[in-house]
């Protein structure tokens, strides 16, 4: 009465392999995060559903996972009215976002602001899975909260670049700013139509400025502000001739201007920086417009055709949900399962992270002898493996190919009779022998 | 209109301090895993309940949390029968086990066995929260499955030494074997009373001998099993003496002598690999006799009153439930929030986990000129902040002081003028300064 075994679509199990490239991308993310100076938090998996509902749209709550009450979850029920609300409490983390704004919150008491943090830790979404989209994924963000200079933004502009060198994946920064797309619809006259003047300057690439200026014309707005709009649609040159466009256009908008000092203030620390990222102005960008309220970020990989792999901006509200209001921060977050499929794709995860181990030491029931050399090389940081049993050696050899095992020591009566230690590089072929005391001719030969 | 933020009981949240000082757990832990060869491997928090239910028991099967089906749960439901498993196909994992099990049949055809594999993910129950018992907890999990070599076992022991002498813990392991406990019961013609007989020899340091003796009796036990059993009561010397005095009085008993067998292997290979942590025979030992069919193993921190740190045993059917028989292994497990608790009663996490950044540049105005400075020390390895705003120096300092932050630069306008970067030891007081490009010196003062 054998069970098949399997996991809950859009879950995933992570082997040897994936577990050393995502460990990669980890690391890496968590060491720059930290040359920065930045803390890691943890929240719990399970939230009160009190803290995440209404917090993601209607869309959002639909998705939510909720865990059934734990003891007797239908007990005292009222049958009449809805079920799901009167047996679950809590439900899955969905982002990390809000658990911040509730962390932050809470132990306000305990964190000296401004207050530097990342969170690298799964959320759950119960999304149709598709290719690329899973109902659990991880998520690296990092916020720095408490704070209104534009120095938090350049960190984090800092901290992109610094990621996407080490891992050796070419990408383009867009930077907009929500005051910025806030002072367009005001000039428009219409400040209710940022996200219509948004959607419709991202289609310039496709559809060619005249059927923009259609579409525009046809979500309400003048013809007088679709001509006033011409010169942003076009915009081009540099970053700075771009703001110095929309300055004199934007004249007399009072919030567009502070979202062009801010952008024109960032661009300035971007350069002073030494930054080696291309940064270039896109007023397209309006990823979460409901919550941003300044800069605006996305992360192009340049040579692999994806969605955006890193992404964020500016908040000025984020904990007021939960009573703690003025508290603006702005934050980052990594994709890094599409981080993982860029590398994969590119092929530039380092070999070294196939190999598992460095020595496998096969099984000639002699492993008292080599006992005690397996604990000096590993006592000098090197991986190594005895086999347990004493198989045939094909089958040993087989296990160190499997796991990418690149050096293999075979130990008999002979080698322990005369004191010896033979180690043969797999790749190279090329058999040394070493006194067993020799640890430092093993090290040597072992690190070529 | 404000929510008051709070988490579900039973669960916590990880701040900066809490973190570095897990994080310093696991990474040791995870460090010498990896010299030893295993490889790391992770489950979704969500399994079928299908995989979970019933391997716990009956008490475990209520300790689930069940995930709500997504959608409309209830549509369809049938409310005359028990609803739960009507309406949730999911739960969160219970342990690392179980996954575990199904994770090796499930991936059977890639995976090559022996299979070393080791795993640190959090685990849910919904048990009643008290002190020092979490509903989210952490455990680190080693296995090796596909061999039945006592080197096995040896390799746990080598790992638990070198474990706990990293992190500076004095500890004891205890061994068992289920065999010889099974071998105990046979030979007292009562092969069901292997529980009973462990319970009261585990008494025997807090009620003494004939009280021990009583209450097997009581047990139904014959009094010539209890004569019978007495030296093993009264068992004392070397592990090799008490392997001794059991094998004459277990001469009878096939299962026994093989359990003995194992335990005088597993102890000569202590002996040879040259492990300092004390290792003793404890027939007391009986964790989860239910699955464990070998050696049975429990650490113990000698300087700090608590529960095992870590624990674990052989099992030869875990895998059977999912359809793959036949399949033995033996692993053990790390108790992250004991460890946690036993280093912070002894003080034994380093002092350095605590500092964040090893220096701040103050604010003055003057971050253009610092930019580069903090690049190049950052490049070096070094976390270094500059703080956001140029708020009065006092709270500055205030932020150095809260972050544990041992280093700080003030850079007005003079120093800028002069080419000059002063850096001061907030411990000593001594003050430095350093040409702009002389990162040389900086980074020697720094590492002083």
């Amino acid at each position: 009465m054998a069970q098949k075994p399997s996991i809950p679509k859009g879950t995933r199990d992570f082997g040897r392999l994936e577990m050393a490239w995502r460990n990669y991308i980890f690391d890496t993310v968590r060491s720059v995060f930290k040359t920065f100076g930045y803390s890691q938090i943890e929240t719990p998996a399970m939230e009160n559903l009190s803290t995440l509902m209404g917090k993601y749209g209607e869309e959002g709550d639909k998705l939510l996972f909720r865990i059934l009450n734990s003891g007797d979850a239908f007990s005292g029920v009222d049958f009449d009215k809805p079920l799901a609300s009167q047996v679950c409490e809590k439900g899955l983390r969905y982002d990390l976002t809000v658990p911040f704004a509730r962390y932050v919150v809470q132990h306000r008491d305990e964190i000296s602001f401004p207050f530097k943090r990342f969170q690298m830790q799964p959320v759950w979404r119960a999304d149709r899975p598709q290719k690329g989209r899973y109902r659990e994924f991880w998520q690296c963000d990092v916020d720095v909260i408490g704070s209104r200079s534009q120095l938090c933004e350049l960190e984090l502009v800092q901290i992109v670049d610094e990621v996407y060198r080490r891992l050796g994946i070419r990408v383009l920064v867009k930077i907009n700013n929500r005051k910025v797309l806030s002072g367009l619809a005001e000039i428009c006259g219409a400040p209710d139509k940022v996200v219509d003047i948004t959607v419709a300057i991202d289609k310039l690439d496709k559809i060619g400025l005249d059927a923009v200026k259609a579409e525009m014309l046809e979500k309400g707005l003048t013809p007088e502000a679709v001509a006033l709009l011409e010169p942003v649609l076009t915009l081009s040159g540099t970053n700075a001739e771009k703001i110095s466009v929309m300055r004199s256009l934007m004249a007399g908008s009072e919030i567009g201007l502070k979202g062009l000092d801010e952008l024109e203030e960032l661009f300035g620390f971007i350069g002073q920086a030494g930054i080696s990222t291309p940064c270039e102005i896109d007023l397209s960008l309006a990823r979460g417009l409901n919550y941003y309220t300044g800069a605006i970020f996305e992360v192009k990989a340049l040579d692999w055709e994806i969605g955006s792999i890193s992404g964020g901006g500016r908040y000025d509200n984020l904990t007021g949900i939960f009573g703690l209001p003025d508290m603006s921060g702005v934050g980052i977050s990594f994709g890094a399962d599409r981080i993982y499929d860029v590398l994969t794709g590119l092929d530039k995860f380092p070999d070294s992270l196939a190999v598992s181990s460095t020595l496998l030491f096969a099984n000639m029931g002699e492993t008292a002898y080599v006992l005690p050399v397996a604990t000096a090389l590993r006592a000098a940081g090197i991986a190594v493996e005895i086999y347990p049993d004493s198989s045939k050696l094909k089958k040993q050899f087989d296990y160190a190919d499997h796991k990418g095992i690149p050096f293999i020591s075979i130990c008999g009566e002979t080698e322990a009779a005369e004191g010896l230690i033979q180690i043969k590089n797999l790749a190279s072929g090329e058999q040394r022998s070493f006194a067993k005391d020799d640890v430092a001719g093993m090290l040597g030969f072992l690190a070529a």
